[in-house]
């Protein structure tokens, strides 16, 4: 309810058109159903197209089949992250036209076209392993109708092949970076532009590398600024971070 | 050194008017005095008006004076962050004019107009402890030209303070939350708010926050998606990051 | 024995109806079986009703039929937690009124019975995840003999799911928070009631979650007051100590 | 603003008596400023007598002072926690009748009687140094209104000491287990006692105890039943959730 | 080759019976071979009975087969821990009398006679969980030459039950305490005796309990003197100390 | 009281030299004033000559001076651990012939002569800065009626320094092994003798030693058998452990 | 392309041989395709020999084989590191010479002759589990062109084994230590040696070894100069570094 | 003793020169004062001119005076390290020539020449904060005989100012590469150069640097081979292993 129907409402329960129990009601809920700062409702009345998001890790098949079925009542456009083969397999049983993003581990379900923004988010990884990870972010951010540019395997051991890319990274609005063993990537690519860097710590790597905390430790150090730090192998929440700074 | 100024070298070089070891010399200096992309040289050259940094924590007050001393020669504007009071007594002999904003522990030097984005930055505080930390990204986002609106002491433990201060929050293009013991107040906003948010956890805190690790944990294992997260009390870094989002 | 009935005793040493080696072995067994505070000789002799606990994990099933069916001799209420299904069908095989809470992993027998508190215990989880270890909480609690009130899934990512529900909550005596991630839901709750809230980390999330490491010191360090924290998982613990309160 | 305000004040809409400029202006303040279950509306309006709280600690003596002085206006009981000899110093040149509890370092100052309760509140100590928080406890306690006995220095090297007062213990209904070094009491006292157990870890003991760290995770796995934990050194929380159990 | 041994050596390359170059090569060998003080020569020529040692994690059936016989041609009395079921079927193959501790998980061979000691050595444990790391402490103990005495679940949880048993402990020359969860009742026992206490943390437990570093760190913080701990679950390394001090 | 005792007490009670409330209250006192295996009892009943003894640190000057005085009503000797310069001037102004070993922060008060033990302890150190650990253990094994034999400085860095020490130490009942940084010098002590190792870790190092963290985990990984391991910089345990077993 | 080859590019487009637009490319490439520094191009062009390192962990086979396929097209020798029985089957199919080192699970392909060192390289380990590790780093010297002395089986727990091969170690030019458990044998061997000594931690161990990190941290503070450390179970990298080294 | 003087003292014994007694002294002191491998004997006796190396951190003035003056008096040269202003002034009262490297925090005495090689060291910085820990490990690394270039405040941030100087950087033999913060500057300089890298981790940073550790871990993880680290603020350590590696 915004200003204008609440007003409304108080002009019914004057002229009569109103009446008071009613109006008590309408009022008594408002604080919760209809803050308007609420993000849900705001995005399904306002931001037309923005996907419904399931987070499929510790979910069983069947209960994820479930979950979209009933998501996909609101018609709306649906990002599955952390989603296995199995789980794909079922979903298609009943939605046959549902895509499966394998690297990623994403199902997507299109009901509502995606408005793609002209400027790019570039994703950046450097090493081949830490690709799933930065698909699952490339992939939430092009659903969340951004243009992303993919530059793999640029890590710092080799860093002419960092700076060979530059050209097509300085162009990028936002710049997602991806990288485990000891991400030093954030901080060298955060020294070379001024965009706002969004660093992933992945969990690759052995050893002291402790499940991605060496990467997530050098990040959140970064002699570099402007760099945002997400949780380790959060792809999902870099793509999300980036899309809403990206379609400022 | 751009394409075009590439080519007339070499123009010169074919037509005789500039000699080959000359343009040796330049070509060798390539990579590195200018590459185009490099930070520092593209800060001087285009963007006049951005500040020269000095990060004063454990430097000596003589060292941090010949330093500043050394970067006005460009005519700069000048942030030195975590400067004592003794630090800025000795600086404020040498340069006058200097300001010292005491809380942030900042020094700030102006000799180029700062010109003010439209657009503002919102930095939340959960506790009035985490003021410090809030004023060093408050006065590091206005020095690099944002208009920032502060509204501090509205955490979780009282929801009602931040619910009743939503709307303002919810004016802003980017929001830092700064917050200390459990950092709490980074979800809480995450989830109302469709921008992007910053999170700084703090030092304040006793027992078990081992000098802000609680907090920092919490905001990297957000609920909400759309968090990025840089280290511990790190105001600057937030500051920073957030200027160069609001100024896409 | 209580202090008339040593005197007693000794009376009977005096006047010889109690002949001395008899009166020795008494007295020598004293501060062992019968120190009057000891908890599970309480237990059988005065609270009547109250489950004997066994907790099922590192046992094998023959082992937990063994155990229960040894326990079942005093024909008592039996409150098995953290059992697999398999261990349920070999249960069942040996008492066929066996009861099984699969969400929770709890088994109970009924043989005594539940007397109900008219005051309630609420349960409240922030995600769905978090659900198994609220069940263990809210079983345990019901079989002690207290009502429980669920409301599950209104972590802080969408405050006004957890606004509209503080009606029920605030009718509650005590409070129990169980939460995984970043575990704010607990700092928001203590902020909103003047009850006792016991808070239960739980091991849902990723990356820098660390096995539930991350809520745990958010609920320690918690900005609100009045908040006990149990360990990670342990619904059993949870509701255990929520019947203690709740029955003074 | 309760149901039969909101009502009245719908029927002065209806009626005439109220304009809507008026009304809309209450309504739209609503959810922030007089939701009910908000905490500290809750304190002021019901529960005369509660006290005021500051957290001393990382403030000046003259913040302190200010800060008293302003609460004092609702001529409100304080409760100033981790106060400083000094801090008390400054506090009593503006208020005579403030009382020092110097162990506990807390200020107290009484505008409004206290009424006590019958049921009493045990604190146990492990040994002599850990009085300082069980005293924060204690007193945090009284203030709140609820009798208190003190067992101190009844550790578990030495059981017989701890067994010789479980009477006394027993008799409680809420104990407080304040214990540094390895934090065993709780678990002893826990096995001994029907009654809700509060543990606090205290940072007392050096070495491998890493600030109390040893006594914190002792307190969570601790294999009695009943016991909720607070952060290390809180024996304010501790009092705080006892009370609050106290008083139920 | 001991001093008298060298002496005569020494003689005759003096007197001529001994040529230089076998006398050059036997000491040369000397700080290496037979340096006196060097333990497994020690155990050979001296303490006749004493057991090879195999550590079997880690290693194939076939390894542990291989290894066994090569040590069992010095026809000593072999131990071996950390042995699975299949390890034992292997090495029964080969060595039918074998011995196999399942518990314990410790497979036995005897070729000497054990002497045993008159003095014991005592082993508990809190729980029944812990019995198995119990075992490997009191098998190691008696292929040592130990007689050994178990006291199994007499944790601090119900006092009594471990106070019933305290005659018997007391008897004791040596006492081993293994424990999980929160390891308190090393805490306890080291205050009761005056013996010498070895202290055996294991990983049973959950949550914050870390693998076993709660009880860890709850056994080297204990307020009672006297008290040695070995490694998580290093049941051997505790059997092994206790025999040497028990053997003194 | 002893089983003897208590058939007396019984006798008096049945032939009437024993009122029943005599009788009645020495029963009552059993559990607690006169279990037979409570320590301090122990010791004053049995082992005269054993020293009381204080733990400083935390304490006041005058805190330690109180508690020596009081002690000394039993005219036992004292040993007070952790004291400082301050302490010690304190303490000699009211007992004039209290001796100060400054190193090892000791204050010891003789009034009962100490019967020392043929058998002796070898303390062992790695470096000269483990010095003050080591002296704690070695006069607190002194005081407790224990020849102790000093072997410092032979840490592994020099092999050949602990090599050519390996005569001495062989003849020690106990060793106790004092190291920090890597603490490296357990293990190869522990592989080189057949008796009891206690192994003390020290805070002396830097960087990654964490507090003496690194030569805990050393310590308590050793690949040598036969060591318990104490607390980091905890001399006194080792030279309390060290005793216990070397008087048995 | 090196100075000469700059300058005679200049002279070309000076004397109109070379275009300014194919200039223009060359040059523009330059600091990425031939910055003369580059590692890659450096190991391609000049010491021919050199292998291609392929990092097997987390690839399925399928992806190893095509990335030896193509690397292969170099026609260079290849090394790929943590290959399993399963990736050699693929592997051997289309190349059948490649040969396959099961404990370092190690496979390599000769094309080019190796070149060895008159130098060596010492390969020490302290247990028999260490020796997957031990042959990591060996026969990745090997294959980088190293003469390797293997050294197993020395720990400290038996120093006469380690002071027995302290001739050979002697004689190497670099030592490798391979270490789990609580990794003291660096600290030894770094003690008798004024070699460099490149010290390997190893995930070997149980307990609070914490998965390498005990021996990690201890040989990272090891009392000996000059041991460099690398990454738990990281034998390839210590390979390599001492190849690195012994190749000067 | 070597090889031919144990033969000839045979010799001698044979033919009566020598006497048994005398031979057996001798022999008996073989292992340890004459093993031949010791280091610090074969620092005197071969390498004239090495220094003796003092540890000043935890030693008042006085002892280091007294440690210095007793190694004086085999005329060596003396390298003390961690050495305050007050420790110089101290040193040279009695050694007037000595020197003080203010920065290092090292005394220099200087008493044989130092042959210097021709092959250098270079130590690199990441920031200015740096320097103190790299002039430890040049100073060290000088004294030592070692040709030292020093490129200072070269980190990531700005990798031109890297590429700039890698010439230079190529040209050295050993490279110490010293960094805080988040350490990625040894990834990045591994990747350039095929020299054996040694990384310095320094405590420089704040917030979840946690002392060093996070540019510990990144080096220990760096996705670049060939890097040894040692620990953190261990200048000295690198500067040794440096001159170890650089003379062989």
């Amino acid at each position: 309810m915004n200003s204008d129907q609440l007003k409304a409402l108080l002009e019914g329960v004057k002229n009569g058109t109103v009446d008071i129990d009613h109006a008590f009601k309408e009022i008594k809920a408002l604080p919760y159903e209809d803050l308007g700062f609420a993000k849900i409702d705001h995005h399904r009345s306002i931001r037309v197209g923005y996907p419904e998001v399931v987070y499929c890790e510790g979910k069983t098949s069947s209960q994820i089949v479930e979950i979209i079925k009933r998501l996909m009542e609101k018609n709306n456009n649906i990002l599955a992250t952390r989603a296995s083969k199995e789980d794909f397999a079922e979903v298609s049983k009943v939605i046959p036209d549902a895509e499966y993003h394998e690297i990623a581990r994403i199902i997507v379900v299109r009901r509502k076209e995606i408005i793609v923004t002209e400027k790019q988010i570039a994703v950046i990884t450097a090493g081949t392993s830490d690709i799933p990870v930065a698909e699952e972010a490339a992939i939430t951010a092009e659903v969340l109708g951004n243009r992303v540019n993919r530059i793999y395997d640029v890590g710092v051991a080799g860093i002419h092949r960092l700076l060979s890319k530059m050209d097509t990274i300085s162009q990028a609005n936002v710049i997602i970076v991806v990288a485990g063993m000891e991400g030093a990537l954030a901080s060298v690519v955060g020294g070379l532009v001024d965009k706002p860097v969004i660093a992933v710590p992945t969990s690759v790597g052995y050893g002291a590398n402790f499940g991605g905390l060496s990467a997530l430790l050098t990040m959140l150090n970064s002699c570099a600024s402007g760099i945002g730090v997400v949780n380790i192998d959060n792809g999902f929440g870099a793509g999300y971070l980036a899309s809403n700074i990206n379609k400022l």
